[in-house]
């Protein structure tokens, strides 16, 4: 057994010889970028050697100077003694952005969420609500015992009858009566099945009904969102986004599914998410000096697996053939049973999910953007390593997900990053010279390339003609930005000295060739799933981009890549993290959570891999904007305008 | 602080300068017997100083060579130094005798119930079931999760719906139905209430719906019983039998409850009997050589107070005017959240009481009995510190519980000892030479008296013209069995050299006196609860005893001293531990326990401290056999009749 040191984290970890330095990090709960899931293909995965050997590490992913440094990719590198590893900067995780409070850059209209439209004349009909009691003293000639003393009084007074009510809170309930004068506060849940009963988790000494709070959770495989909210006034009083802590153990669903089946995987990985929500909490009562104490429930939405590992139920199934979840409902359970540092009171309500790959968090879109009472047909996307897409409206709805790659997230994507501080997120070309403007996260220098920069740079490149419909770059431009290295050809976007990591930062063929593939599947979701309701781009009404990626995307220049079809970009709008908004809107309304079930109840679920006309759809796609540009009829006149100018230009 | 080793037990506990030796004896979990709740009164905590130093402890109660040979009153002895304690045979509790099987020696009709009454033709209608399903395998024309594809199946072939389910039996599911082919077996325990939800408990891979047991338990205060039954075959497959570990920390309900009063004295209280209830399950499983993952259910009957100490419900308040308990009725819960150390499906259901002093056992009883479905009208008596007492039939009851102090478990009786080996449980009387016939528990030389005992000598002495019908001893007989040691009178039963205990082994005046409060209480009840529904003992049809007490009492004897009324022989049955048989009937149908929220509904509880007739009839119950001899002719026909041949022989 060998020990290895990691820095800057100062983690040790034991592990045999020969074992991978990835899976070393990863047991060590390190997180080191590597998007391409450790085949050396992807080269994200640098680290520095500064005690000990290790066999393997080399790549052509690394220049002689690297190597010289003691640069090795960590992927295939193989533990040969102890050792000590520094993590350079670019390979590690960077949460300093998270809770950046910057205005997402799209240029189209952000659905503000009202919840006051929750409201009735008596507040919110919230599902876990509170109720002051003023008991009658037991006496000699009314002697009921405490705890169905209680029960009456919640029944004839305030109409609540049938009521669960656990071990625990009973044990409470006699010295809790007695603290203030047979006066005290009853917290219950409400059930929303027909045949179940309301539960009472919380019997508090006292009038506390004016203090109930609860926290909505959006689990995303990369962060994880929580607001803190009044119950009583529906105001969020605080927010806090953190990575979401597995992403040590692999970076996307596929990659935390298969860790799960390794042995005592499914643990670290609960453990993981728990820890991220866990320091949200922390952070937020800290933030709102609101007392733990208060806090009644928490609504938790997230994908399928994410919820699966929350609950560490194993996600084994939904990776192979049929793909099936475990359950796409789950009954409220108590948040401490999961780890979750609460009081033990607390209870979580989880998001229903539809699928495997349509999970509670879609739903929670679904809610959250109203598409499941509007009168419009609307096409719901939200997108990342899997894109799911929803169309329907208030009378019908289908959804599927499709496996876009991790290109949107800076995986395959030479210099691809995720969505920190010194990603290029938006970029401008001097159509003459060739010379670039890029803006980067935090406003620092460039270290590498997010999602919603690579789509703005492929279409700037693609409209100034530097690269052509196929995805090649112009071989003849003479520009010095646009050249081979190593056989590939590359737009470098900042020289060397320009950046943080002391190389060029380029962005190369086959980087485009991966966003195309990208764009490529989620386009073809779309039309695949209108055809099977037998509608087309035209039908659409309006289009809504969920997700931290497309907040943060420019949509004109998604269309001109074709990415999204070109529409009139009134028709476009943002919910954010619409799930985090479905998880409040539930948070605040039982009645939203009855609707959560009627939703469930219409939709249908396709897979696309089941669906003949996705595959003719998906290569029709892998073009830019698209083989067929009847529905691009902006873009096209764009290019013939340029083109025009261009040969002008060279005429 | 100094440090108390106890011997032969070898347990060494820490307590503060002058604690009182019988807290620290407490403290440590170590039994010593002391009835009189620490007054110095009883003599009964006899242990010898083996070394160190302690201040008071010396006591009337012992004698010129006990005091030389280091022997002290615990509850009267205060800690000084460190000390070495040593606990005689006959101040500790001893487990040999509680499994012996040894026939009850009353000789009355005992009641034989048969489970099999229970059953239907498709066997019994269980708690906890269990249900075998053949699931389809999921495909991709038919991806349904799993757990909800399990509910399809119970629902469409079992006819089993709106089942609720926890999180930790869903999450074995997924692995669970693909383990053996998805065949599995269900476990679900079945609700009673009309508004609740059957509850999958269990779900376990191929068919293991052959195998299904659970366990019948009452705790009493003295002991704790178990059974462990084949649910399929109502079979008793093995019984257990131990001390209720809460004994270390008090003898009686009251002396419990004020030590769950002290700091952690409710968490050590509820440890203890856990502890009891796991030895039990620990020897059945031995014994059975049962598999104890396939135990599915405990069925749980005690007094109110045990069960709120089972469940670490404070029960204070239970001893304080107006003596409420937290609750009556429990829900059910998993066994292993309260400490018993079973598979984690297993839940417990707990036997609902009527009030604070007419518990769970007590109904149990009424159930074990048939009491509640018979046209005869019945007294049911259960007879130990607290006398709980039943009138009615299966249209009517009413009960009560009245204190009749320690007297039936050797409390207040100078050489009372509980039910175990050495103990003189039946006796006869030579009427012209006065000389003793002691047998004993064990048949062993004698050490104390127990209850039953007691009943019979006082009956034997009184029949004999001993004792008067004021319970004092003839002062004239010359007999040198009956004389006057420190000024109080007594009759020997066992000569110093023929005991165990190394002293004359005596019953004294205060002792009688103690026991003719003890069934004149009891007796009181009796006709104060008749009176209460406009019946005399006349109208009785049946009365049932029930408990360990009652077993073993002489029938004839107790009408003979006025504890129980005069009646024919062939209307008393003796059902044993009613509450373990009406536990066991739980246990096997949910029919039953639906009837047994039927008696709680038609059951009316009277508090006898609340009743003026009560007390009237208390004081003329304080006679041999009470003030009123015309209830009693057969007897009053014997002692005319022995009057007389005594008045010959001495003419």
């Amino acid at each position: 057994m060998y020990k290895v040191l990691f820095l800057p984290h100062n983690k040790t970890v034991e592990v045999k010889d020969g074992e991978n330095l990835i899976r070393a990090a990863m047991e060590a709960g390190v997180h080191i970028n590597a998007s391409c899931g450790g085949e050396g293909v992807c080269g994200k995965c640098r680290v520095r050697i500064e005690e000990g050997q290790i066999e393997g590490g080399l790549s052509e992913k690394l220049d002689e100077k690297d190597i010289k440094q003691g640069y090795r990719l960590a992927c295939l590198s193989h533990v040969k003694s102890d050792l000590i590893i520094r993590i350079p900067v670019e390979s590690q995780i960077d949460t300093s952005s998270l809770n950046l409070k910057t205005a997402p850059r799209q240029k189209a209209r952000i659905e503000e969420v009202s919840f006051e439209d929750l409201k009735t004349d008596d507040g919110f009909d919230l599902p876990v609500k509170k109720i002051l009691s003023e008991i009658p003293r037991p006496e000699a000639s009314d002697n009921v015992p405490d705890i169905p003393r209680l029960f009456n009084d919640l029944k004839h007074n305030h109409n609540e009858d049938f009521l669960d009510i656990d071990l625990p809170v009973m044990r409470e309930i006699p010295n809790v009566i007695r603290e203030k004068n047979f006066v005290v506060t009853t917290t219950i849940a409400q059930a929303i099945g027909e045949h179940s009963k309301d539960l009472i988790i919380n019997v508090q000494a006292g009038d506390t009904s004016d203090k109930n709070f609860a926290l909505a959770v959006d689990i995303g495989t990369t962060t994880v969102h929580g607001h803190l909210i009044d119950l009583l006034t529906g105001e969020t009083l605080g927010e806090h986004v953190d990575y979401n802590r597995q992403i040590s153990f692999g970076e996307d669903v596929i990659s935390r599914i298969m860790f799960g089946e390794k042995p005592e995987g499914l643990e670290k990985l609960q453990k993981a998410v728990v820890e991220s929500i866990n320091r949200i909490i922390n952070r937020l009562i800290k933030k709102t000096k609101i007392a733990i104490k208060e806090i009644s429930a928490i609504t938790i939405a997230g994908n399928t697996t994410m919820i699966q590992l929350l609950l560490a139920i194993n996600p084994a199934y939904i990776r192979r053939s049929p793909y099936v979840p475990a359950a796409t409902h789950y009954p409220p359970f108590n948040a401490v049973d999961i780890g979750i540092k609460v009081d033990p009171h607390v209870i979580v309500l989880t998001y229903p999910g539809v699928s495997s790959y349509v999970g509670g968090d879609i739903v929670a879109g679904i809610i959250g953007s109203g598409l499941y009472k509007s009168e419009k047909v609307s096409l719901y996307m939200d997108i990342g390593t899997n894109a799911e897409i929803v169309i329907g409206n208030r009378e019908w709805m289908v959804c599927a997900a499709c496996s876009a790659g991790p290109a949107f997230e800076g995986g395959g994507i030479k210099f691809g990053m995720r969505a920190a501080k010194g990603a290029i997120e938006d970029f401008a070309i001097n159509p003459l010279t060739l010379e670039p403007m890029n803006l980067t996260i935090g406003d620092v220098r460039p270290k590498g390339i997010c999602g919603s920069g690579l789509i703005t740079i492929v279409a700037e490149l693609f409209e100034a003609g530097v690269i052509d419909n196929g995805g090649e770059f112009a071989r003849d431009t003479g520009n010095k930005r646009i050249r081979q290295s190593d056989g590939i050809y590359e737009y470098v976007l900042a020289w060397a000295d320009e950046t943080q990591i002391g190389r060029n930062l380029t962005l190369t063929e086959p980087d485009i060739d991966n966003l195309i593939r990208a764009k490529g599947a989620i386009y073809s979701g779309c039309l695949t799933l209108l055809k099977e309701v037998g509608l087309t781009i035209n039908d659409l009404d309006q289009i809504i981009i969920a997700g931290a990626f497309g907040s943060y995307m420019d949509v004109e220049k998604a269309m001109t890549i074709g990415l999204l079809p070109e529409t009139d970009s009134g028709k476009i709008s943002f919910i954010g993290n619409g799930s985090l908004v479905g998880a409040k809107m539930s948070a605040l309304s039982n009645q939203i959570r009855k609707d959560v079930r009627d939703v469930l109840r219409r939709i249908t679920n396709f897979e696309l891999s089941e669906t003949t006309s996705f595959m003719d759809n998906y290569v029709a796609a892998l073009f830019l904007p698209h083989t067929d540009m009847g529905p691009f009829p902006k873009l096209k006149a764009r290019l013939d305008r340029n083109r025009k100018n261009s040969s002008k230009e060279t005429t």
